[in-house]
Protein backbone atom coordinates (compact mmCIF):
# COMPACT_ATOMS: atom_id res chain seq x y z
CA UNK A 1 0.00 0.00 0.00
CA UNK A 2 1.22 3.33 -1.00
CA UNK A 3 1.10 5.71 2.45
CA UNK A 4 1.51 9.59 2.03
CA UNK A 5 3.04 11.50 5.31
CA UNK A 6 3.69 14.98 6.05
CA UNK A 7 7.14 15.65 8.13
CA UNK A 8 8.65 18.88 9.59
CA UNK A 9 11.90 19.04 10.36
CA UNK A 10 14.96 21.16 11.42
CA UNK A 11 17.36 21.24 8.59
CA UNK A 12 20.01 23.18 10.64
CA UNK A 13 22.11 19.87 10.77
CA UNK A 14 21.78 18.60 7.66
CA UNK A 15 23.09 18.72 4.18
CA UNK A 16 19.78 18.90 2.65
CA UNK A 17 16.65 16.90 2.03
CA UNK A 18 17.96 14.73 -0.77
CA UNK A 19 20.10 11.34 0.15
CA UNK A 20 23.75 11.51 -0.88
CA UNK A 21 26.48 9.45 -0.68
CA UNK A 22 27.42 8.07 2.65
CA UNK A 23 28.60 10.52 5.08
CA UNK A 24 25.92 12.75 4.39
CA UNK A 25 23.54 13.41 6.83
CA UNK A 26 20.52 14.42 4.87
CA UNK A 27 16.53 14.16 5.72
CA UNK A 28 15.60 11.50 2.81
CA UNK A 29 18.46 9.39 4.32
CA UNK A 30 17.12 10.11 8.04
CA UNK A 31 13.47 8.74 6.89
CA UNK A 32 14.95 5.62 4.72
CA UNK A 33 17.11 4.63 7.53
CA UNK A 34 13.84 4.60 9.92
CA UNK A 35 11.96 3.33 7.20
CA UNK A 36 14.04 0.28 7.07
CA UNK A 37 13.57 -0.06 10.79
CA UNK A 38 9.80 -0.74 10.23
CA UNK A 39 10.32 -2.93 7.37
CA UNK A 40 10.36 -0.97 4.46
CA UNK A 41 12.55 -2.70 1.33
CA UNK A 42 12.17 -0.13 -1.27
CA UNK A 43 14.96 1.68 -2.19
CA UNK A 44 13.73 5.61 -2.24
CA UNK A 45 11.09 7.53 -1.10
CA UNK A 46 9.16 10.22 -3.02
CA UNK A 47 9.19 13.46 -1.78
CA UNK A 48 7.40 16.89 -3.36
CA UNK A 49 10.27 18.96 -3.17
CA UNK A 50 14.12 19.02 -2.23
CA UNK A 51 14.85 21.63 0.28
CA UNK A 52 18.62 23.60 0.47
CA UNK A 53 21.23 22.11 3.56
CA UNK A 54 19.96 24.35 6.40
CA UNK A 55 15.91 24.83 5.32
CA UNK A 56 13.40 23.49 7.20
CA UNK A 57 10.19 22.29 6.50
CA UNK A 58 7.17 22.05 8.46
CA UNK A 59 4.83 20.50 5.77
CA UNK A 60 7.36 18.61 3.46
CA UNK A 61 4.97 16.07 1.80
CA UNK A 62 7.19 12.55 0.85
CA UNK A 63 5.04 8.91 -0.15
CA UNK A 64 6.53 5.18 -0.07
CA UNK A 65 4.88 1.66 -0.34
CA UNK A 66 4.82 -0.48 2.80
CA UNK A 67 3.24 -3.42 3.69
CA UNK A 68 2.36 -2.21 7.07
CA UNK A 69 -0.31 -4.26 9.01
CA UNK A 70 -1.68 -1.74 11.70
CA UNK A 71 -2.90 1.94 11.78
CA UNK A 72 -1.27 5.19 10.02
CA UNK A 73 -1.18 6.51 13.28
CA UNK A 74 1.11 2.99 14.78
CA UNK A 75 2.98 3.93 11.55
CA UNK A 76 3.42 7.11 12.47
CA UNK A 77 4.56 6.73 16.20
CA UNK A 78 7.03 3.88 14.91
CA UNK A 79 8.66 6.43 12.43
CA UNK A 80 8.39 9.21 15.15
CA UNK A 81 10.53 6.44 17.73
CA UNK A 82 13.44 5.76 15.57
CA UNK A 83 13.81 9.27 13.30
CA UNK A 84 16.46 11.74 15.35
CA UNK A 85 14.71 14.95 17.24
CA UNK A 86 15.15 17.06 14.63
CA UNK A 87 12.97 15.16 12.41
CA UNK A 88 9.18 14.39 13.02
CA UNK A 89 6.37 12.62 10.72
CA UNK A 90 3.07 14.94 11.45
CA UNK A 91 0.69 12.35 10.14
CA UNK A 92 0.65 9.31 7.73
CA UNK A 93 -2.80 8.33 5.41
CA UNK A 94 -3.04 5.39 2.97
CA UNK A 95 -3.39 6.79 -0.54
CA UNK A 96 -3.79 5.59 -4.05
CA UNK A 97 -1.02 3.95 -5.41
CA UNK A 98 -0.62 6.48 -8.20
CA UNK A 99 -0.04 9.06 -5.93
CA UNK A 100 3.77 11.28 -6.73
CA UNK A 101 4.23 13.65 -3.92
CA UNK A 102 6.38 15.48 -6.54
CA UNK A 103 4.21 15.66 -9.54
CA UNK A 104 0.68 15.58 -7.80
CA UNK A 105 1.47 18.94 -6.07
CA UNK A 106 -0.64 21.87 -7.21
CA UNK A 107 1.61 24.28 -5.11
CA UNK A 108 3.83 25.03 -2.67
CA UNK A 109 3.88 27.71 0.44
CA UNK A 110 7.08 28.79 1.60
CA UNK A 111 7.46 31.01 4.30
CA UNK A 112 10.22 33.15 5.19
CA UNK A 113 10.80 35.20 8.48
CA UNK A 114 13.18 37.78 9.48
CA UNK A 115 13.81 39.46 12.57
CA UNK A 116 15.32 43.34 13.32
CA UNK A 117 16.93 44.67 16.23
CA UNK A 118 20.29 46.38 17.12
CA UNK A 119 21.70 42.62 17.76
CA UNK A 120 21.54 39.28 17.39
CA UNK A 121 19.33 37.26 19.66
CA UNK A 122 20.29 33.64 20.16
CA UNK A 123 16.63 32.00 20.36
CA UNK A 124 15.59 33.65 17.09
CA UNK A 125 18.64 32.52 14.98
CA UNK A 126 18.20 29.22 14.47
CA UNK A 127 14.75 29.70 12.63
CA UNK A 128 15.13 33.43 11.22
CA UNK A 129 17.53 35.82 9.80
CA UNK A 130 18.26 39.66 11.71
CA UNK A 131 18.07 41.88 9.43
CA UNK A 132 19.39 45.01 11.09
CA UNK A 133 18.65 47.99 9.16
CA UNK A 134 14.60 48.67 9.60
CA UNK A 135 12.51 47.20 7.01
CA UNK A 136 9.83 50.06 5.12
CA UNK A 137 6.73 47.41 5.16
CA UNK A 138 5.49 49.92 1.96
CA UNK A 139 8.22 49.21 -0.28
CA UNK A 140 8.31 45.62 0.46
CA UNK A 141 4.35 45.28 -0.47
CA UNK A 142 4.88 47.07 -3.96
CA UNK A 143 8.03 44.87 -5.10
CA UNK A 144 6.58 41.74 -3.70
CA UNK A 145 3.35 43.01 -5.75
CA UNK A 146 5.35 42.32 -9.06
CA UNK A 147 5.99 38.46 -8.67
CA UNK A 148 2.23 37.31 -8.58
CA UNK A 149 1.25 35.63 -11.96
CA UNK A 150 3.19 33.69 -14.23
CA UNK A 151 6.47 35.16 -15.10
CA UNK A 152 9.87 34.00 -16.00
CA UNK A 153 12.10 33.80 -12.42
CA UNK A 154 15.32 33.31 -14.25
CA UNK A 155 16.91 36.30 -12.24
CA UNK A 156 16.24 34.64 -8.99
CA UNK A 157 16.96 30.87 -9.56
CA UNK A 158 17.68 27.94 -11.93
CA UNK A 159 15.81 24.87 -13.25
CA UNK A 160 16.25 21.92 -10.02
CA UNK A 161 16.04 19.49 -13.67
CA UNK A 162 17.79 21.76 -16.11
CA UNK A 163 15.08 21.69 -18.92
CA UNK A 164 15.91 25.36 -18.47
CA UNK A 165 12.28 26.10 -18.12
CA UNK A 166 12.47 28.84 -15.61
CA UNK A 167 8.40 30.35 -15.73
CA UNK A 168 6.87 29.93 -12.56
CA UNK A 169 3.45 30.66 -11.60
CA UNK A 170 3.20 32.59 -8.15
CA UNK A 171 0.08 32.66 -6.42
CA UNK A 172 0.64 34.42 -3.10
CA UNK A 173 3.72 37.04 -2.36
CA UNK A 174 2.82 38.51 1.19
CA UNK A 175 4.56 39.90 4.74
CA UNK A 176 3.30 39.76 7.33
CA UNK A 177 4.24 42.64 10.49
CA UNK A 178 5.09 40.94 13.42
CA UNK A 179 5.98 43.98 15.14
CA UNK A 180 9.67 42.88 15.79
CA UNK A 181 9.54 40.46 12.92
CA UNK A 182 8.77 40.07 9.32
CA UNK A 183 7.36 37.00 7.67
CA UNK A 184 7.41 36.61 3.96
CA UNK A 185 4.53 34.39 2.56
CA UNK A 186 5.08 33.21 -0.79
CA UNK A 187 3.34 30.30 -2.64
CA UNK A 188 3.88 29.30 -6.16
CA UNK A 189 2.77 26.06 -8.60
CA UNK A 190 6.69 25.33 -8.60
CA UNK A 191 9.69 26.56 -7.54
CA UNK A 192 13.20 27.35 -9.31
CA UNK A 193 16.19 26.15 -7.17
CA UNK A 194 17.46 28.87 -4.32
CA UNK A 195 13.92 30.82 -5.78
CA UNK A 196 12.78 31.88 -2.32
CA UNK A 197 16.34 32.57 -0.83
CA UNK A 198 16.85 35.13 -3.81
CA UNK A 199 13.78 36.71 -3.88
CA UNK A 200 14.52 37.31 -0.56
CA UNK A 201 17.87 38.43 -0.73
CA UNK A 202 16.71 41.22 -3.29
CA UNK A 203 13.24 42.41 -1.37
CA UNK A 204 15.07 42.60 2.12
CA UNK A 205 17.77 45.44 0.15
CA UNK A 206 14.28 46.95 -1.58
CA UNK A 207 12.96 47.14 2.33
CA UNK A 208 16.01 48.57 3.77
CA UNK A 209 16.78 51.14 1.13
CA UNK A 210 19.76 49.95 -0.67
CA UNK A 211 17.37 48.81 -3.88
CA UNK A 212 14.65 51.09 -5.42
CA UNK A 213 11.54 48.88 -5.92
CA UNK A 214 12.13 50.14 -10.04
CA UNK A 215 15.31 48.62 -9.76
CA UNK A 216 14.16 45.63 -8.23
CA UNK A 217 11.13 45.65 -11.22
CA UNK A 218 14.04 45.63 -13.81
CA UNK A 219 16.48 42.94 -12.70
CA UNK A 220 13.39 40.61 -12.34
CA UNK A 221 12.66 41.86 -15.90
CA UNK A 222 15.83 41.12 -16.97
CA UNK A 223 15.43 37.59 -16.77
CA UNK A 224 19.38 37.19 -15.67
CA UNK A 225 20.59 35.41 -13.21
CA UNK A 226 23.99 37.72 -13.03
CA UNK A 227 21.46 40.66 -11.68
CA UNK A 228 20.96 38.73 -8.44
CA UNK A 229 21.57 40.78 -5.28
CA UNK A 230 23.44 37.99 -2.71
CA UNK A 231 20.50 35.33 -1.50
CA UNK A 232 19.18 35.55 1.82
CA UNK A 233 20.48 32.59 4.18
CA UNK A 234 18.94 29.01 4.64
CA UNK A 235 17.85 29.31 8.08
CA UNK A 236 15.09 31.84 7.77
CA UNK A 237 13.51 29.61 5.37
CA UNK A 238 10.50 26.84 5.84
CA UNK A 239 8.51 24.92 3.67
CA UNK A 240 5.26 25.32 5.25
CA UNK A 241 2.74 23.34 3.23
CA UNK A 242 2.38 21.37 0.12
CA UNK A 243 -1.11 21.86 -1.80
CA UNK A 244 -2.58 18.87 -3.29
CA UNK B 1 34.43 49.68 35.18
CA UNK B 2 31.34 47.89 35.86
CA UNK B 3 28.70 46.71 33.33
CA UNK B 4 25.73 44.89 33.48
CA UNK B 5 24.16 42.71 30.73
CA UNK B 6 21.41 41.25 29.11
CA UNK B 7 22.28 37.60 27.75
CA UNK B 8 19.91 35.14 25.51
CA UNK B 9 21.00 31.68 25.10
CA UNK B 10 19.87 28.30 23.89
CA UNK B 11 20.89 25.89 26.34
CA UNK B 12 20.77 22.74 24.48
CA UNK B 13 24.43 22.49 23.99
CA UNK B 14 25.92 23.62 27.45
CA UNK B 15 26.52 21.45 30.30
CA UNK B 16 24.72 24.60 32.06
CA UNK B 17 25.42 28.26 33.05
CA UNK B 18 28.32 27.95 35.67
CA UNK B 19 32.10 27.20 34.28
CA UNK B 20 33.51 23.85 35.27
CA UNK B 21 36.56 22.34 34.28
CA UNK B 22 38.48 22.00 30.56
CA UNK B 23 36.58 20.28 28.46
CA UNK B 24 32.96 21.30 29.33
CA UNK B 25 31.13 23.55 27.59
CA UNK B 26 29.17 26.14 29.61
CA UNK B 27 27.82 29.27 29.05
CA UNK B 28 30.19 30.85 31.43
CA UNK B 29 33.10 29.69 30.13
CA UNK B 30 31.80 30.90 26.31
CA UNK B 31 31.22 34.22 27.65
CA UNK B 32 34.37 34.37 29.57
CA UNK B 33 36.56 33.71 26.13
CA UNK B 34 35.17 35.91 24.77
CA UNK B 35 35.59 38.46 27.36
CA UNK B 36 39.38 37.69 27.06
CA UNK B 37 39.26 38.70 23.19
CA UNK B 38 38.15 41.65 24.11
CA UNK B 39 40.85 42.56 26.70
CA UNK B 40 38.90 41.58 29.87
CA UNK B 41 41.44 40.01 32.60
CA UNK B 42 38.67 39.33 35.38
CA UNK B 43 39.01 35.66 36.25
CA UNK B 44 35.40 35.25 37.15
CA UNK B 45 32.40 37.32 36.17
CA UNK B 46 29.16 37.52 37.76
CA UNK B 47 25.82 36.13 36.93
CA UNK B 48 22.33 36.36 38.54
CA UNK B 49 21.81 32.41 38.43
CA UNK B 50 22.83 29.19 37.38
CA UNK B 51 20.76 27.27 34.72
CA UNK B 52 20.74 23.93 34.40
CA UNK B 53 22.24 21.59 31.53
CA UNK B 54 19.61 22.53 28.41
CA UNK B 55 17.84 25.28 30.17
CA UNK B 56 17.15 28.32 27.92
CA UNK B 57 17.55 32.05 29.22
CA UNK B 58 16.33 35.13 27.35
CA UNK B 59 17.47 37.29 30.35
CA UNK B 60 20.06 36.47 31.93
CA UNK B 61 21.92 38.85 33.60
CA UNK B 62 25.47 39.06 34.41
CA UNK B 63 28.70 41.60 35.66
CA UNK B 64 31.93 42.09 34.72
CA UNK B 65 34.56 44.76 35.51
CA UNK B 66 36.47 45.97 32.59
CA UNK B 67 38.17 48.99 31.13
CA UNK B 68 36.56 49.60 28.07
CA UNK B 69 36.91 53.07 25.88
CA UNK B 70 34.38 52.90 23.66
CA UNK B 71 30.46 52.83 23.56
CA UNK B 72 28.55 49.72 25.95
CA UNK B 73 26.67 49.41 21.91
CA UNK B 74 30.19 48.69 20.54
CA UNK B 75 30.83 46.10 23.66
CA UNK B 76 27.62 44.33 22.59
CA UNK B 77 28.81 44.06 19.41
CA UNK B 78 32.29 43.27 19.70
CA UNK B 79 30.94 40.26 22.08
CA UNK B 80 28.42 39.07 19.56
CA UNK B 81 30.57 38.72 17.03
CA UNK B 82 33.12 36.54 19.42
CA UNK B 83 30.48 34.28 20.89
CA UNK B 84 29.18 31.01 19.41
CA UNK B 85 25.66 31.86 17.96
CA UNK B 86 23.96 30.34 20.40
CA UNK B 87 24.59 32.37 23.01
CA UNK B 88 24.22 36.74 22.47
CA UNK B 89 24.43 39.66 24.04
CA UNK B 90 21.09 41.75 24.43
CA UNK B 91 22.23 44.80 26.14
CA UNK B 92 25.20 46.32 28.21
CA UNK B 93 25.16 49.29 30.26
CA UNK B 94 27.76 50.73 32.86
CA UNK B 95 26.50 50.01 36.31
CA UNK B 96 27.86 51.26 39.80
CA UNK B 97 30.63 49.39 41.40
CA UNK B 98 28.66 46.92 43.83
CA UNK B 99 26.08 46.01 41.35
CA UNK B 100 25.91 42.22 41.93
CA UNK B 101 23.14 40.49 39.65
CA UNK B 102 22.27 37.62 41.89
CA UNK B 103 22.21 39.79 45.53
CA UNK B 104 20.85 42.63 44.11
CA UNK B 105 17.86 40.78 41.97
CA UNK B 106 14.23 41.28 43.16
CA UNK B 107 12.94 38.47 41.42
CA UNK B 108 13.58 36.07 38.89
CA UNK B 109 11.28 34.83 36.09
CA UNK B 110 10.90 32.00 34.70
CA UNK B 111 8.17 30.41 31.38
CA UNK B 112 7.92 26.61 30.98
CA UNK B 113 6.47 25.95 27.30
CA UNK B 114 4.48 22.81 26.84
CA UNK B 115 2.95 21.75 23.61
CA UNK B 116 0.27 19.18 22.72
CA UNK B 117 -0.87 16.76 20.10
CA UNK B 118 -0.49 12.98 19.24
CA UNK B 119 2.98 13.40 17.92
CA UNK B 120 6.21 14.87 18.62
CA UNK B 121 7.06 18.63 16.49
CA UNK B 122 10.54 18.67 15.34
CA UNK B 123 10.39 22.11 15.23
CA UNK B 124 8.49 23.01 18.52
CA UNK B 125 10.72 20.08 20.70
CA UNK B 126 14.02 22.48 21.03
CA UNK B 127 12.09 25.27 23.18
CA UNK B 128 9.26 23.09 24.11
CA UNK B 129 7.90 19.85 26.29
CA UNK B 130 6.00 17.27 24.17
CA UNK B 131 2.62 16.44 26.40
CA UNK B 132 0.10 14.07 24.76
CA UNK B 133 -2.74 14.25 27.27
CA UNK B 134 -4.30 16.95 27.12
CA UNK B 135 -3.87 18.99 29.99
CA UNK B 136 -6.91 20.53 31.87
CA UNK B 137 -6.56 24.42 32.30
CA UNK B 138 -8.67 24.48 35.55
CA UNK B 139 -7.17 21.65 37.41
CA UNK B 140 -3.96 23.81 36.39
CA UNK B 141 -5.07 27.12 37.44
CA UNK B 142 -6.35 25.62 41.02
CA UNK B 143 -3.15 23.56 41.99
CA UNK B 144 -0.51 26.80 40.80
CA UNK B 145 -2.72 29.13 42.95
CA UNK B 146 -1.49 26.91 45.57
CA UNK B 147 2.25 28.21 45.04
CA UNK B 148 1.47 31.76 45.30
CA UNK B 149 2.78 33.50 48.52
CA UNK B 150 5.85 32.36 50.70
CA UNK B 151 6.35 28.88 51.35
CA UNK B 152 8.29 26.51 52.00
CA UNK B 153 9.11 24.87 48.88
CA UNK B 154 11.27 21.33 50.16
CA UNK B 155 9.31 19.47 47.91
CA UNK B 156 10.42 21.11 44.68
CA UNK B 157 13.76 21.56 45.08
CA UNK B 158 16.86 21.93 47.67
CA UNK B 159 18.63 24.76 48.25
CA UNK B 160 21.91 25.92 45.66
CA UNK B 161 23.81 26.75 48.31
CA UNK B 162 23.49 24.34 50.83
CA UNK B 163 21.95 26.61 54.06
CA UNK B 164 18.86 24.42 53.86
CA UNK B 165 16.84 27.24 53.38
CA UNK B 166 14.11 26.19 51.41
CA UNK B 167 11.62 29.01 51.90
CA UNK B 168 10.63 31.23 48.31
CA UNK B 169 8.63 33.84 47.89
CA UNK B 170 6.38 32.72 44.81
CA UNK B 171 5.19 36.60 43.16
CA UNK B 172 3.35 34.94 39.70
CA UNK B 173 2.30 31.68 39.05
CA UNK B 174 0.36 31.84 35.78
CA UNK B 175 -0.57 29.55 32.88
CA UNK B 176 -1.73 30.79 29.41
CA UNK B 177 -3.80 29.08 26.80
CA UNK B 178 -2.02 29.08 23.44
CA UNK B 179 -4.40 26.91 21.71
CA UNK B 180 -1.83 23.93 21.27
CA UNK B 181 0.57 24.81 23.75
CA UNK B 182 0.78 26.17 27.09
CA UNK B 183 3.04 28.45 28.75
CA UNK B 184 3.54 28.64 32.49
CA UNK B 185 5.02 31.83 33.99
CA UNK B 186 6.43 31.80 37.36
CA UNK B 187 8.09 34.78 39.23
CA UNK B 188 9.82 34.38 42.72
CA UNK B 189 12.24 35.56 44.73
CA UNK B 190 14.51 33.32 44.34
CA UNK B 191 14.51 29.41 43.51
CA UNK B 192 15.80 26.44 44.50
CA UNK B 193 17.91 23.91 42.93
CA UNK B 194 14.97 21.78 39.59
CA UNK B 195 12.42 23.80 41.54
CA UNK B 196 10.63 25.24 38.31
CA UNK B 197 10.99 21.65 36.52
CA UNK B 198 9.70 20.02 39.47
CA UNK B 199 6.86 21.90 40.12
CA UNK B 200 6.05 21.52 36.11
CA UNK B 201 6.22 17.80 36.29
CA UNK B 202 3.62 17.49 39.07
CA UNK B 203 1.64 20.46 37.66
CA UNK B 204 1.76 18.88 34.25
CA UNK B 205 0.46 15.39 36.32
CA UNK B 206 -2.84 17.57 37.83
CA UNK B 207 -3.24 19.33 34.33
CA UNK B 208 -3.50 15.48 32.67
CA UNK B 209 -5.75 14.32 35.25
CA UNK B 210 -2.69 12.16 36.84
CA UNK B 211 -2.38 13.65 39.92
CA UNK B 212 -4.95 15.34 41.82
CA UNK B 213 -5.10 18.87 42.69
CA UNK B 214 -5.89 17.66 46.73
CA UNK B 215 -2.44 15.57 46.88
CA UNK B 216 -0.76 18.20 44.72
CA UNK B 217 -1.48 20.28 47.97
CA UNK B 218 -0.62 17.52 50.37
CA UNK B 219 3.01 16.86 48.54
CA UNK B 220 4.05 20.01 48.82
CA UNK B 221 3.00 20.44 51.96
CA UNK B 222 5.11 17.48 53.15
CA UNK B 223 8.37 19.63 52.45
CA UNK B 224 9.81 16.28 51.08
CA UNK B 225 11.87 15.65 48.01
CA UNK B 226 10.81 12.45 48.09
CA UNK B 227 7.14 13.08 47.44
CA UNK B 228 8.07 14.99 44.00
CA UNK B 229 6.98 13.34 40.85
CA UNK B 230 9.88 12.96 38.28
CA UNK B 231 11.15 16.48 37.17
CA UNK B 232 9.69 17.73 33.97
CA UNK B 233 13.10 18.26 31.01
CA UNK B 234 14.83 20.98 30.79
CA UNK B 235 14.34 22.16 27.15
CA UNK B 236 10.82 23.52 27.78
CA UNK B 237 12.20 25.87 30.48
CA UNK B 238 13.94 29.76 30.06
CA UNK B 239 14.92 32.37 32.44
CA UNK B 240 13.01 35.25 30.79
CA UNK B 241 14.11 37.86 32.83
CA UNK B 242 15.31 39.16 36.07
CA UNK B 243 13.78 42.15 38.32
CA UNK B 244 15.97 44.31 40.06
Amino acid sequence: MRYRATVEYDGTGFEGFQRQARGHRTVQGELEAALVKIGWRGTSLLAAGRTDSGVHARGQVIAFDHDWRHSPEALTRALNSYLPTEISLREAAVVEAEFHPRYHARGRRYVYTVYQGPQRAALRDRYAWHVVEPLNGLALAEASAALIGQHDFATFGTDPDEWENTVRTVQVAEWLDEGDAWRFVIQADAFLFRMVRSIMGALVRVGSGALEVDRFRALFAARDRSQCPPIAPARGLCLEEVLY
